[in-house]
């Protein structure tokens, strides 16, 4: 049976990644060696890596005077080393969901944090509004796509202080305008790869921010002087990453996924809202997510919740299952998921409707 | 051409790993899903990272109360871990090469170190030896294995204080007497798996030591209360390494491992010092490596380096320049190393002595 993987992350990758990196680890481009033994000094892992910078540049039309950085220790490690490079006098974050509230906590631990707005009551069933981004402080940080709840902020905001984004769910899925962003990073694992490595992307100028003496792997200043080779890189991660990302190039990069992608969520929002047994999960249509679609049974039928998850199994479509701090369902429907995928899970939630 | 990969890390990893690991991108035991895909939470790869656990374990006779992690960041984050965690008043540090050095650099950041020995001013070729180990401090940093210099403590030494080990270059080559040591961690990239994973074992009473609050990713006792799922680990890079872990048990662990390796390095030493060209870039015998083989063409034939270099190469011999700051050469023969590589390398060492 075909599998429909709608997994939150680790996630779907493209078949060109899946069976490149496969093909890459018993024998990289005929060298006789795997992608696992090479020495991350050689020409050819070098040629690997510097081309995934450059085709990350041109995908996401990165301007001048930006560096990208492939990293180890997924976006979780950046929630500390953003506060150890850039929180001087203090810092202001937006929690929008828990991913933002874990990178607030990394914060505080170093400094002084002004939360300018929470979703928290609403158990973050929508995107903060209406705040104000204070001037004085270090930098503001977002998180663009809340893959919980699923929520998206979908447009670059302007912000009078470095703006910094955890875009871990939703990098590569649309155009960002990067001259925004003081910093953006993501956990590889949703859009680009296997869970392992992030990527950074972040003005050089935000460089000279920097006060304070550090672990020398949370500087982001040594891994741009040492173009991600300061200590030994996830090597094979960022083989796969390159895949995915000569994929998206050969697809028609950024707007053109962007196309698909939205074509994929509305076909599925317009399911959860036409389909008497199901409701979004978020309020404002503004905010919901186009990478992760949270829908839950209407109150009424919340017993047939697990009836529809057995339906949903026994077609193939893995991973539907809710957070469990939300209920109900999520499907991840990153860049690799095709247009079949999310067909055959609205033709499930339609013979739901029929035979419930 | 047959290749011999002699690269010092990433490095030769068994064939057992390296196909089944491809085989596990395409499709992780009949699943249909590739092992880049599955959720960390999933029972599939919580089965993968038990079962590394248990055989980490199982092989290096790791007794009660100590725990087994697989983190990211490399053995490189782990020399800022290490005094986040357990440098209160004062730590002391065995400086015996480049390695051991960083992770000095790290620890002084935090707090006041004490380098008890050091072999920097005669290029760390050999252990320092007659220091005492402070009854004072709050734990003992070793490098058991100096992959740039070719030199390693192969027995396990008596501290009065917690010893804590890095053995990146030279874990599962020997049986080890875990009990002797608070710590011990490595990066995968020699005898494990792909870079982008670092093991580490400790024992579950250092975690009391702890007294500051930290960047929660520098925290064992929150890795250790999470069994490694913190946050999203390198699931792939784990299930490598749980391939390796496999493979080794089958070979007998880690008293049938050592024996080989001590034969390997052997018939290389024995070759270095017979062969008229060569000399041991190690002046203590007792501390040369049986991971890394340094080897210097000597004196009188320092011109004839290239050449050798030439004959290796087209031999299929990769990796045997030796690090920068020696020169010469150096074999990295680890675990997945066969006894052939070894031959094929004393081989064109005698055909070089014939010719030149």
């Amino acid at each position: 049976m075909k599998k429909y993987n709608f997994n939150p992350g680790p996630s779907i990758l493209p078949e060109f990644t899946v069976k490149n990196t496969a093909e890459a680890i018993l024998n990289l481009d005929g060298s006789g060696l795997s992608v696992m033994e090479i020495s991350h000094r050689s020409k050819d892992f070098e040629a690997i890596l510097n081309k995934a910078v450059e085709l990350m540049k041109e995908i996401l039309s990165v301007p001048e005077g930006y560096s990208v950085l492939f990293l180890h220790g997924g976006a979780s490690l950046q929630f500390s080393m953003i506060p150890y490079n850039f929180l001087n006098k203090k810092a202001a974050y937006l929690d929008s969901g828990s991913w933002a509230s874990k990178a607030i906590k990394e914060a505080k631990l170093l400094g002084e944090v002004n939360v300018v707005a929470s979703s928290k009551d609403a158990n973050y069933n929508h995107i903060p509004k209406n705040y104000t981004i204070p001037a004085d402080a270090d930098y503001f940080h977002i998180t663009t796509n809340n893959t919980i709840y699923g929520t998206e902020i979908k447009k670059d905001m302007d912000s009078p202080i470095p703006l910094i984004a955890d875009t871990s769910s939703d990098i590569l899925s649309r155009p960002l305008d990067i001259s925004k962003y003081g910093l953006i990073y993501a956990g590889a694992q949703k859009n680009l790869g296997p869970a392992g490595v992030a990527v950074t992307i972040i003005r050089n100028s935000m460089l000279e921010k920097v006060v304070r003496p550090m672990p020398t792997m949370f500087s982001y200043k040594t891994h741009v002087e040492n173009n991600s080779l300061y200590n030994t890189p996830p090597c094979l991660a960022v083989y796969a990453c390159l895949q995915t990302l000569i994929w998206l190039k050969e697809l028609g990069g950024v707007n053109a996924i962007h196309k698909i992608n939205l074509e994929k969520a509305r076909i599925l929002y317009d399911e959860i809202e036409r389909n008497q047994y199901f409701v979004s999960n978020v309020v404002d249509a503004e905010d919901r997510s186009i990478m992760n679609v949270t829908f839950v049974m209407k109150e009424e039928y919340k017993d047939l919740e697990a009836k529809f998850q057995e339906l949903a199994s026994s077609r193939g479509l893995v991973g539907i299952k809710g957070h469990r701090s939300v209920g109900g369902f999520r499907a991840s429907i990153y860049n690799a998921m095709p247009l079949e995928g999310i067909q055959a899970l609205v033709a499930a939630m339609k013979d739901f409707e029929k035979q419930a």
